[in-house]
């Protein structure tokens, strides 16, 4: 496991986001790994999903478990941090550290649901500001996968001197109808829960528990590919022989969808799954550029590399694609592959060995 | 608009359910369209999908909507009452008339959870006692789509000598992993709503409304396609210029989504779906016949026909496909056709010219 340092980064300036308004006091959150070179040119910026967070490569304190991308960041890994110094910052919204709705506003209670509504260009500007805290200029490269590819798209449109290279895994430049929809039904989910109380559920003793871990089941179905959940699960049966003509899990998904909705509960913040969805529904590149794509990149000196999966149907390869497609418009040096896995969207998080082998490539 | 008669059926014995309990008293509920001919030979049985009902070609009493099907039943439409008489039902378990969990149980109290579960083998068994009711002893035809494809299914592997023709569309010999999975989330979206109460929300002045809701958002979503979802909202804003950075539904995708989950709630009762779900979820036809689907099919003397859509990933084509060979390998007559149209699922339901004809020339 790589060693690990807990940060925390206060802006010195309001942060001004997409809604107009700014945002006061804001702090972000962070890890690093691997040092930082004298010349401050080594930086690898990792952006997380939408339930990820900057234990990227260390113990996740709430859990206790290693950090999600152990398998690609550490010494003589991927990204090898006996070279690189790795930065992952939990996103403006979340609730591992950075100012979300759970943060106090400036009249010291929560601000539950007067926090504004953010979008992922906003989570940039802190992830920017923070890097000008740190006094890195120029990153060697920006890395994400889902949410975090968003973020590594998005910096690379509206901050294309910051980094050298864009590595987007299992993104898309903007969210699709049926993406908002899933959505949508995890928002309704935890705001149909009494116990979420308007957003105002902070000290209540009562938190929208079952409401988000709805959500949570929802979202996680969209992670996982058919052929993934058949193989994994197909109609096994539950710690039993037979159907129990009742309403228990009787069927191992069930189970593990119930396990994965209750778990996710014990550390995450409902009003910050609003906050962070919303932004990826609100999520299009093209609109914020006058709506061509490629305008979005014109004059980016970056060089790119997109990869998406097979099995992937929540940023299917068409969205990559596309994203491709305006890079060769604006002229960038782009790569891009499809690489074949079983795991689905969540291929990027799991034992995909090509995937290991692009990320090393790319970055070297 | 064909006419219909409200009709229903008192079954003359207890029902023997497939959970080893049999069921007293059961009444269903049928609608009719169309003479039935002095020989009793031109009946055509229509099973109905998880959320429709017997209103089949006539008015729906609650919504005042148009019968599900009208566009497939009537005078000189593909399913000619001229020459047929259509009897569908709905299924036990269901919310239209037939016995369902809102049912008085002997005690003279709604069964709610004290219902039994129930089978989509059990939904035949009552339709199957509706036929004798009738003295039709032999059906020109069953015929469904979805769920209803899953009865024509079971009434052919359980009641081989009931139909001469079976016509399955849009449907499954068995409930995938992720089929489950959808459906376990509406149904935890139900119980996680405190209006539910255990199930005992009849005559409580509540009912778990909101829960139901996102239960259908979530399942409404497997029933389109991406693409149709695309081509249909896209990312258009509803009723507004510009994103109102809150958490109205912005997107014309999220207020359509709403709507279908409220106007379902006006219609369908909560425990009827956790019941209906549950049949489907335990649907496994080779299950019940030692394993081997082509077993639960030797020796049927009917002809069938398979239908899938393209853009359906509910029932995909290779479940279809599966059942086909399952019918090969039986040496039953078998026509199948993967037609293209691209309304996903619910194509079954909606305006596909080339399922008329197919639907036509079959039952000719």
């Amino acid at each position: 496991m790589a060693t690990a340092a807990a940060r925390t980064f206060a802006l010195s300036a309001p942060l001004p986001l997409d809604n107009g308004q700014s945002l006061d006091g804001v702090i972000v959150a962070y890890e690093t790994y691997g040092e930082l070179a004298p010349g401050k040119d080594n930086a690898v910026l990792v952006c997380h999903a939408l339930t990820g967070d900057q234990y990227v490569a260390s113990t996740q304190p709430l859990t206790g478990k290693p950090g999600w991308w152990e398998r690609m960041i550490g010494p003589d890994k991927p990204i090898d941090t006996n070279r690189f110094h790795v930065i992952c910052a939990n996103v403006i919204g979340g609730c591992m550290g950075s100012t979300g709705p759970a943060s106090p506003a400036p009249d010291g209670k929560p601000y539950a649901m007067r926090f504004p509504v953010i979008t992922i260009r906003d989570m940039v500007r802190a992830e920017v500001a923070l890097l000008d805290g740190l006094g890195i200029e120029r990153l060697h490269a920006v890395v994400g996968g889902s949410m975090g590819g968003m973020q590594a798209l998005s910096l690379a449109a509206n901050f294309p001197a910051r980094a050298e290279r864009v590595l987007a895994i299992a993104t898309t430049a903007r969210h699709s109808a049926q993406n908002i929809a899933f959505h949508e039904v995890g928002r309704q989910a935890v705001m149909a829960d009494p116990d979420w109380q308007g957003g105002d559920y902070y000290g209540s003793g009562h938190s929208p528990d079952k409401g988000l871990s709805v959500a949570r089941m929802a979202a996680h179905i969209t992670y996982l590919s058919e052929t993934g959940l058949t193989e994994k699960f197909g109609r096994n049966l539950q710690d039993r022989d037979a159907k129990s003509f009742g309403f228990d899990a009787d069927f191992q998904v069930e189970s593990y969808l119930r396990y994965q909705g209750s778990g996710f509960t014990r550390r995450f913040d409902a009003n910050s799954y609003l906050y962070i969805t919303r932004a990826m529904d609100y999520f299009d590149i093209a609109e914020e550029h006058g709506g061509k794509l490629a305008d979005a990149f014109a004059g980016t000196p970056a060089r790119f590399c997109l990869v998406s999966f097979d099995s992937d149907w929540l940023y299917p390869t068409a969205e990559s694609r596309h994203v491709v497609h305006a890079l060769n418009a604006a002229g960038a040096p782009v790569s891009f592959v499809e690489l074949s896995a079983p795991f689905g969207h969540d291929s990027f998080l799991l034992d995909v060995p090509a995937l290991d082998r692009v990320v090393k490539g790319f970055l070297a």
